[in-house]
């Protein structure tokens, strides 16, 4: 695409492009663009930045990761393809496994994606072919089958751009998932322990930059993080500063 | 896709899968799936139903319809595999030009939207290849290329999934422009002389219905459902229903 980068919507258009091409190159199913353009919608009714909710929520998240024993990060094509590098660094940073788990699952993919990921310095990349050997119940996708060294084991697990199936499944499992995810209504972010209603793009440098701060504090302090992080009244916080956003459109 | 026309989101769920066809048949582009994507978030949002100020402004459309000299229905690849069908329907009904008008502009793709069309009935399709000759001002896409006995010589324009460049630079010709489009805040949305906000797979059916009944109508009556539309008012109405949708989503 011949785009001018002083183009106001640049970051937009370069973005969907990107993702055009990794269909293209088979990391991307061709139904991750129709969940790129829902999130693209909903990033547009937070005004495309990052809200006050959101970077609470990421302390909270930052809490559970750093406090974990297993922590796993969960990562489709999208996330792969649009913040492939920063997930990686992201797992560095809080010493978290990295496991593919896709909707849309062709074994042709995983690897591409693993390599896509190795590519940006991750060593071991979970839940590639038969590695993903257990099954999660109440998940009727073959999102149900899972590594039991990553996500089968774990007690915390990031997943960026999730279903709503899936997220109530790992909850139900006993672990706790921190979704980022830019509908605050939706079943995902309603089920997780922590929802970071943010664009990815924007949500997983959030994330790195908070985890080299925090990786310091001692367990208590990052308890408190924990304990005073209410899901809930976030979420209905998030859907307040969404309503304020569009009542400023009525009056203009 | 094996689903069950028994899962809550069904309907939803096939347009997806009919959408990811017609992007591996040629009919729509990769970029249409993001389109789909942006439109489905909106159409939640409107609780996926047809709002009262959305058939207030289908009368207004139909008015205008009815009332044109050359009305044209402009589609592109979403348009026609989303609703092909029933926008052969409708420009039977209002007596209407067909012209496919693509972003992402191939020969290819608008002789297969063509002969799609023509499978419906349609006799004649306008704007494809060299007989979209006539250059419109203000378009820096592919675009800006229409049928000289099409857009190019329309008084009403009805442009189903458009760009707001576009939208803005027909209106700039003198040509009433009838949006339909799920974003009340989009540009097109906004420039529109009337704006149906309404998943367009629901919109054009009732467009279809009120053309009927409206046929019968005397012009005198046809120009008052035009003068009294106001489509900022309406516009107005449409996000207060949105932001009332939310607020309900909040105490929940």
């Amino acid at each position: 695409m011949n785009l001018s980068p002083h183009h106001p919507r640049f970051l937009s258009l370069k973005t969907r492009d990107d993702l055009v091409k990794a269909v293209a190159s088979g990391l991307v199913a061709p139904q991750g663009l129709i969940a790129q353009g829902r999130g693209e919608a909903f990033d547009y009714l937070i005004g495309e930045r990052t809200m006050p909710t959101a970077s609470i929520a990421t302390l909270a998240a930052v809490a559970l990761l750093l406090e974990a024993k297993s922590p796993v990060i969960s990562v489709n094509g999208n996330a792969a393809a649009l913040a492939g590098k920063e997930i990686v660094n992201l797992a560095c940073t809080v010493s978290a496994s990295i496991e593919v788990n896709l909707f849309h699952r062709t074994l042709e993919r995983e690897e591409l994606i693993a390599r896509h990921l190795k590519n940006f310095g991750a060593k071991v990349i979970l839940g590639v072919g038969s590695a993903a050997s257990k099954t999660i119940g109440g998940i009727s996708s073959p999102r149900a089958k899972v590594d039991p060294n990553g996500i089968g084991k774990a007690d915390v697990v990031l997943i960026p751009l999730e279903d709503g199936d899936r997220a109530q499944a790992l909850e139900n499992e006993g672990k706790r998932v921190i979704a980022i995810d830019l509908n605050p209504m939706s079943r995902t972010s309603q089920v997780a322990s922590v929802t970071i209603v943010d664009n990815l793009v924007r949500a997983i440098p959030a994330l790195i930059e908070s985890s080299r701060k925090m990786k310091k504090l001692p367990p208590s302090q990052l308890e408190k993080y924990i304990s005073s992080f209410n899901n809930e009244r976030n979420l209905a916080n998030a859907m307040e500063q969404i309503v304020q956003y569009l009542q400023g459109w009525i009056k203009n």
